[in-house]
């Protein structure tokens, strides 16, 4: 259900995925916060066109959708998933997007900016993101004109991007320095070096599940592969940190962790009503487990997927009808019985 | 390891147990608070051989033991195993015991009163533990001359035990009432009409998984039968109201219900470490799920058993050794998971 998690990546005891996004505008039409329906429509022709008619091999199973032709559900469960973002859906009415048939690409359109592409794969893979999503943005760039300038580079709709146009970003697993209340001194020496760090849903969602996604923050005046090295970097760094954290975990309180694994292991596989906020915590735990090596009875590319299809879009398009919290809660808890 | 819990009595979804106890003293010693030494090993002598040199059948397997011949953690076992009293304890120098076979009859010497015997039964059988406690104490008086006076009854150490010199108890598990609120109401209505209300190990203990001892309190003034009878009324009573509540439950709140039986039992076939405290809570909750017929996977008996093996003094008989809070609670895990 979750085709983008497929696979193992570098690191993947602790980086669940890598993502790379670029915003491109076209030159010649405004901004779609002041876009007309006309020239949304326009933008939108063109930017399809660019994709689906290209013989480039990277393009060739893209598939293209226009929001208003999505149920509200269905566009949520797409944002769940990471594949749109939930900017995307404040402008239903022009809003579309392009994606891979792996689930890899997503090229949405009008959003914050007429483009926004991001490549997201599993594990700590951000030099091959950074390649794929350079290439598909030089298929745009062969059809369409950018708004580009010689000094700034390209022009984006909040001045945040403007230059590289690019975010990359990386989702890390830090149970052990959310256990061991050291969590908090790390991600603030992250922000001090210019990076942000943002919950699983991003800006303004809380860090559910010890889920942690670290980006750059700036986009100007470096060129993608030093904002990308600097990142990796960092990242290596909380990987090391997280991975000592754990050692340190497993020699002085191994029976207190095992518990807390065991223990959260039963109760997925037991309840009978689960939040997801509670899910998370306790899909966190059994991740943590495998990872630290304390169980190997769990698959956890399924724990992955599961803190993705917990959520609850994800869960109302499982039982392919709108649901109330509590029947949420009831659903949530057999799917999770049922993966595990 | 709990023989007295074998079996199945009348009433078993609610009612765990049934105990008679008689306080007795011989005409001729001093109470036992006063007692010089050389009069309580004669006391000893003559009640230990009251029993076993008589001929009756009921008498036929018991055995002697003296306290100080006992480890003080093999005391402990006794006492959480209720075959003994926690009273027994502070004499250790001249208390001792018998206890049959069958561990349903313990005769106490030298406890608060030169005699206290016991039958203890599962389910509601207060009748067959009086019949049975009667004839017990009709064998030690062919051969022994009680503290007794025409007016007043036997004699006792402490005046509330005076006149019959029993007491009559009988041990409910009450989950639904607790859940609902309506506990505190009808614990209030029974010491209105005179009975005590105990939790798992008597006076001063709280009411440790849902589990409450109901007694008369009065002892002087009306026949055996007649508290007994009494006492049976009450009980009865109660059973309805917890079933009623039960039944209520399963109506309004099912899911809710199954999901904290499944979550107990999931965390109790888990856990890693576990306190007697939450151990009571989830194999009460478990008790709960086999009686109202959520789940039927779980031997009842094995949980009845473990209301007691969890107690602290037999998880370090059990290992055969003396352990710290933290290694009990270790070794209490590994029981659980174990026996589940």
């Amino acid at each position: 259900m979750v085709k983008w998690l497929e696979g193992k990546g570098p690191e993947s005891d602790i980086v669940v995925s890598s993502r790379i996004r670029l915003a491109r505008n076209l030159e010649d039409i405004n901004f779609p916060q002041m876009i007309t329906k006309e020239a949304a429509e326009s933008s939108t022709q063109r930017i399809k066109d660019a994709i689906l008619s290209s013989n480039s091999v990277l393009t060739r199973e893209f598939e293209f959708k226009r929001l208003r032709e999505i149920s509200e559900l269905d566009r949520n469960v797409l944002v769940e998933k990471h594949l749109i973002s939930h900017t995307l859906l404040e402008r239903p009415q022009i809003g579309s997007f392009l994606l891979s048939k792996d689930e890899k690409v997503t090229i949405m359109i009008n959003e914050e900016d007429h483009i926004r592409m991001q490549v997201l794969l599993p594990g700590l893979r951000l030099e091959e993101g950074w390649d794929l999503c350079s290439k598909i943005d030089d298929v745009l760039e062969e059809r369409l004109k950018y708004a580009f300038d010689e000094k700034l580079g390209y022009l984006t709709s909040c001045p945040t991007n403007v230059g590289t146009g690019m975010r990359a970003s990386v989702m890390v697993h830090l149970p052990a320095l959310v256990l061991t209340g050291t969590i908090n001194k790390v991600l603030q020496a992250v922000t001090q070096i210019g990076l942000t760090v943002r919950g699983l849903y991003g800006e303004g969602t809380n860090a559910m599940g010890n889920l942690f996604q670290i980006s750059n923050q700036i986009t100007l005046g470096e060129s993608e592969e030093k904002i990308i090295e600097k990142l990796k970097n960092v990242v290596l760094q909380i990987i090391n940190k997280e991975r000592k954290a754990r050692e340190k975990l497993l020699n002085s309180n191994k029976v207190q962790i095992e518990d807390k694994v065991y223990r959260s292991l039963g109760i997925l596989k037991s309840a009978r009503i689960i939040s997801s906020k509670e899910a998370m915590k306790l899909l966190s735990n059994v991740k943590m487990g495998i990872d630290m090596g304390i169980i190997d009875e769990v698959d956890k590319e399924e724990i992955n997927k599961l803190m993705i299809t917990v959520q609850p879009a994800n869960i109302q398009k499982r039982a392919m009808k709108e649901l109330t919290q509590f029947e949420r809660d009831i659903k949530r808890a057999e799917l999770i019985r049922e993966k595990l």
